[in-house]
């Protein structure tokens, strides 16, 4: 039998292209391995702690399960669904509840980190935490432990949800007979650093230094020329470790790469630097672009996709819930 | 419209003299009251948090089940259903968590008690809680929202959780429009006090002093012979605020009141009076103790009963969760 891989995908922005490196083409490329039944999830239950607009939540679902298609999900290899159109996963949360000590949940680094700076503000330590914040891990456990799963690739901080889902599985097991399959986490090693526009070494929304995954033509342009340089003239060799070759190395073979270090060593401009990241970036994007917006345009195919995942999610939570609630006596 | 009445039910205990009396009995008077629509359901997922032994969990729900109908709730009359044969209320108990801030939750008195018994002893504050225990006033609070319920009659000791609920239901309708109605809670003002047989002012199974609702004929007459009485010999006036005739009371009309009233006072021998209490007790409980029995031999009627009502039930559960999701964006 293969390994379910499951993987959750926060609704919470619009995707940029250090996500499409750092976490979906990755994720895409793990999908491919005949070994793997792939689980993909938009956590779009998860998102409402963060998104308190109904509009803002189906928009920003739409672009991310458009998204995913475009950069290459196979929805014919893999499980595609949204979180919240299998509501199985809440009432193993609640099972799951009650074998939780609440001793776990404190440990949690976002609930901690939570505390530590309401506290550093002389607030109450529970001043920036709502539950649904606070009981998270517990929804992720159920999400991990509804489909069998039995690899979370996560990257090292959502390490600790992984091992918490994995101690819920074992004290569920223990006390009620051997139900969940018990997970493990997957930790990426050699993730895809993608430096932000603003020279900075990470890309991240939080920072303001993105570009967007699937902006226009025009825009991927804008976004390139304004990605700060330092002043070294027209004709001084120039460094491979500079913003714009390390996107560009991104986007090229590495045969282009080669010649573009040469092209660097030889005191290329950077006004056609930005020029050739362009090129490469656009020819990359662009048929992934095409596909988005079509998908974007044709929502309906994207919506019909899902609710062929949700039908096969469903049905293997239905019986793993039948499992649980057999276990506990309901 | 009539008003939504909800009662919970705990599958925790084998009913005794003292709940039929302070809960059953008035909570079945007011579901016979046409202007409101009474819902009773068997709070199993709750019991989660105290039961973990599949058998007993479900020898709970159908003795509590069973106790209910054979006491004279009338499943024409009102909605009577297990919890967890509605699994909604635990899809809305996620919703409800992303508008509760956990400090709601941290002056929840059981919470808190669990928090005071492990200080006293040297242990970690969370010792004692788990997530079904910290977690459970949102669940409490799904239950009444998903049924549009105005009315909780509850004890003084439950009215917190009610404050609650309002409370959370207040928080949804502010931030994503008027979903919820907003419940009140209903305070019993002269609940039966019922006597322990060991002389102690209640009736607690916690205590040890109860009498089990339908234990047989035989059983009931050695509870009542073991009642403490004190050491007043026959023929001496006796009180009537002693233990066997508060519990005379209890089963007896006025007028038969009146005239062991006058017994008491002309020196009735407590095993007489026992006696006395044993046949007015039997009289009372022997048409319901037969339905219980018959309930208990024909379980599979009592689950057609509890899933018709789960059909409406769940009929109204959808509904309002459909609201909810919409609302939020779902």
């Amino acid at each position: 039998m293969n390994k379910v891989v499951l993987t959750g995908i926060k609704p919470t922005g619009i995707p940029h292209i250090g996500n499409y490196f750092g976490a979906i083409r990755p994720a895409i490329e793990m999908s491919n391995n005949p070994e793997y039944d792939g689980y993909f999830f938009i956590a779009d239950y998860h998102a409402l702690n963060f998104i308190k607009d109904p509009n803002e939540l189906k928009e920003l679902t739409k672009l991310v399960a458009c998204t995913w298609l475009a950069c290459g999900l196979d929805p014919k290899k893999v499980v595609f669904y949204r979180q919240s159109s299998v509501p199985e996963v809440t009432e193993l949360n609640w099972i799951l509840n009650n074998v939780t000590s609440k001793g776990l949940m404190n440990r949690a680094h976002a609930y901690k980190a939570s505390v530590d700076r309401a506290i550093s503000e002389g607030k109450d330590p529970d001043f920036y935490v709502n539950m649904g914040l606070y009981c998270y891990p517990i929804l992720m456990a159920a999400d991990i432990l509804l489909y069998n799963t039995k690899l979370v690739p996560v990257g090292l901080d959502q390490k600790q949800h992984v091992e918490m889902a994995r101690d819920i599985a074992k004290s569920f097991n223990k006390t009620f007979g051997y139900t969940f399959v018990v997970p493990s986490e997957l930790i990426s090693e050699d993730v895809a650093v993608v430096p932000g526009i603003d020279g900075s070494n990470k890309m991240s929304k939080s920072h303001g230094n993105v570009i967007p995954l699937f902006c226009s033509e025009e825009e991927l342009k804008k976004y390139i020329m304004s990605i700060k340089t330092d002043s070294t003239p027209v004709g001084d060799p120039k460094s491979v470790e500079c913003t714009l070759f390390k996107l560009y190395r991104l986007f090229a073979t590495e045969q282009e790469c080669m010649k573009m270090a040469a092209k660097y060593q030889a005191g290329i401009g950077w006004a056609e630097a930005k020029n050739e990241l362009f090129i490469a970036a656009n020819n990359y994007l662009k048929p992934m672009r095409e596909k988005y917006n079509y998908y974007m345009s044709h929502y309906d195919e994207v919506l019909a996709i899902l609710e062929a995942g949700e039908k096969k999610a469903r049905k293997v939570a239905k019986e793993t819930l039948q499992r649980a609630r057999t276990a506990i006596g309901l």
